[in-house]
């Protein structure tokens, strides 16, 4: 199957982003991270969206912190599904990450997830979901994967006070 | 194709997810739209997504507004990807759907879309470009889809102040 | 008594909600934590809800951070109050969590308390008077709390400059 | 049965504070309503609360908007449990009175609804599931709001473009 | 001359408002500090301003954090000028204090300072201030002040990279 | 005695600033209403405060909206207590006008009253309190206000649902 | 002299970014307007940079709403300055475009104005500064606009109540 | 060349500010550095502005915290174009500096940067675009600063998740 492409504006989002890596590895699916930056690269944009229509991949996730223009500017060049991750911005906390990504006009869709660690997992997980719903083995995976996490819960549910 | 399935929280999100449902429309893709409230019909949102993942729904687009449990909670009964589109509440605009709907924990992902109108369309169009993934013929519409859009952008580009 | 019932997403709450259980304990009052993931455990949440209706708990305390449905979908399941708190986030400090528990529609209520450490005591206190409103003995140990706190006020109230 | 008491800054607030009302004489449940400002009459909040408690209020409502101070300080001097309604303010839509309301101190606590109208109508819901934890008659009218309110959204929940 | 009274909501407030007494023993004006909780010890607030303007205070300053309702509270008691200073709270900041404390409804007034310690030490800034507008010798310390402030930015305005 | 001066930054500002005028007309103290602009009439700060301290000016009001620089910018001229009153923005709704006027850094205080009418009439009752502390005929006209206030409260307060 | 360009990303901003070509026009600097979208027409970015480097345009204004990129993009493209200017959106009133276009990262400057018509105006006028920076006789109209500015002003400075 | 002015309201803002200052060195860029306080020393605002005007000053960049005027104030005394930078404030992390830069009324703007560190930087970035307008040689180092950066990116661009 062909990777799942994680792109960032950054090297230094990878602290970050790995964790889309991370999902997508225990959920046995290839993936490839790049950093290609919407603002100092910006001819790559286009040139990185046509490679991957080309080669098929089905899911970009594209993360980016501030002013995060990335996924949003990745979206306008393909018709493969984005989805943003806001990274963490030093002052605001990825609040403004999260508008950035988030608001985008009618006419070009990012799938946007929680700022953060839990944003750039989540990624993974719904790139694995949407190839899950055209091929069940991956699918299967993902309830899987669901099922450990309830086990997980509910096997260490019960809590008392520290003595 | 099976249809893909567009819910939201009451009735009255209905003008705002209806952009989603004429999205997918222009788009040749068949939708079905139902009201499942997470806090008024609770007991629905675990058979919507299992009869859901019985028919091979291939997408679950959820709307709602204010504190806007459905998206979260339709991810956590299902392995279909689920798109969550804020609708503006009546105070805080849908800034409170906005975080209610993206701010999810590890491990159960909602792609959040813009907050009204816009991300309503955009939840259909990106559940176009997920099946365009998989079946080049809808991958194609979006592509003619993007190609109209920006020809229309481009046939009235030019500005004059009104005498 | 049947005890309070104290429910959070995460086991990494309980450093938060804890203080919930003191307070009750402070105030003679028994209680039960449990983890009860809204996302990853939602087959949990009805039948914790019939269980606890059946044992006759009076009051349900629900603490949950980031889009916290738990006390929302706790409540969607029972006819119990339900008091629920914000627990701090990573990013927006509690701020999504807030906004997540206590924008709930009409027809499903939950009574919300401050993000962190003081909503989740001022939850088990709201809890102790809740009880108290139809036992007295309980409503007169919430008398005496609130007056050794006023004294504690009132025994340091003098302030100087350190020299 | 002692009626739930309904309190609120001013009579502008009334609009809002009366859905309270209806919810609770929806539910059968008497009550009473009474403007008490906090800064314009801080004595009447002492004697307001000292008679409650007397009369053997089982909860009490408040309402108010802006620097939302009357349910905190109705709460300091009460062991009655508290319920407050950010009501709507002219230029912040009731973010301050949200803040105002729901960020107590630990020691003294305030249950918070949602603002505006569906916080109003849910403060009475809550109310009525207070009593009803110690009434069955309560109980099980709230239990037939909720299934009336599933009804109502089950039977009306296909939705359907406008041709 | 009285001094001029500084009260807060709580002791941990004292490292924040004991800006405002050293501003105040800066420019040789007596002060008192002291705890009064509005919520905590709601009965003191009456006692403390009418004791205060028959001693014929004439400036208080009040100090809060969170639902900081004690700067309002002392206003609805007296017809002394109350000034506010916001209280950074643990997770917001002191934007929920600057709110509750700033946005008061018509008819009592509270002159809100700066969250934190600059607004602590602006609130003896302001409190001198009132009073030299009756009183020659305190005016003129202030602008003495002043000065002082303007030639220490001036002595030190040229700026340099490290080497 | 020496009238209150009131400015602003607009004569846009008046319908909002006006309140403060009425509220110290209808306390018997006089005042005078000039629009001084922070940023199209820099000049002319220095010199109206410095008139203003000549003339024995009391107490200045200064409104201003967004960047709302002019309360600072007087309080930066002078000696007089300054009192800010954030005039609603068209956008942003006051919330720019708050934070630009009461963020003041140490050295230069300015008392920030609430946004709007609100705001603007509680300005003028500040300085009336502020003359109030030193002229007991204006500080018994408050008292009397507040009597007023307190008394047209309780006339009106208790309240029933429309049939 | 080479016109100033002004780029928007949907013909619905020209009725705010109009504001700019009438303070241009009225400084007597040619203007050019046209639609350019990041998302719908992202070809064209660079080649509109490239054109207008080629031409020598001294300064590119460019205003947008919600997930603002394309004053950002467009900086990304070119060494002309570029003002950005956020476009009031439909829920969020623009704080969404303001935090898209202001956060950008080290390295690639946007210089943001106001949210709507005063920021799209003084967009021109910046535009204006700029080049007078290194003309003579555009820099005397901009004093001059600024000294009509103030007489306006001070001509109509007093202010009264409506009788 | 005259050198590029950078002023700040504080020595402490110095460490943000230096960013600008290292930015114009390495673009081979004179630049000033001052500390002038708007509220400290607000004679000088006009005297420095003057003397700026006529000493052929191209660009004036100023950064502030909190209630920060500096940029307006000194926009309102030149036609020299102003660009600010919202210095981190303290518990609002620059949030309320960045509202009190950017909202300028119209008729004096204010280019207005990122918060903190990467604004700074793009602050003395900005001004060499604007003499690069007027001047081929610093334009052509814009682009070499521009080429370098874009290549630091893709010589690093491929990431591994660490083993």
């Amino acid at each position: 199957m062909v990777p799942v492409l994680i792109l960032m504006g950054s090297q230094s989002d990878w602290p970050v982003m790995q964790k889309a890596a991370e999902m997508l590895e225990s959920l046995g699916i290839e993936w490839q991270a790049k950093v290609v930056s919407a603002h100092r690269t910006p001819d790559l944009l286009k040139l990185t969206m046509e490679q991957a229509e080309q080669d098929g991949v089905p899911v970009v996730i594209a993360g980016a912190g501030g002013a995060a223009h990335l996924p949003g500017m990745l979206a306008a060049f393909t018709a493969i599904p984005v989805f943003g991750v806001p990274v963490p911005s030093k002052q605001l906390k990825g609040f403004d990450s999260l508008l950035s990504i988030v608001q985008m006009p009618k006419g070009v869709a990012v799938g946007t997830l929680a700022i953060g660690d839990a944003g750039a997992g989540n990624a993974g997980l719904l790139a694995a979901q949407v190839i899950g719903s055209f091929d069940s083995d991956v699918r299967n995976r993902v309830h899987e994967f669901r099922k450990a996490q309830r086990e997980k819960v509910m096997a260490n549910s019960d809590l008392e006070l520290p003595k």
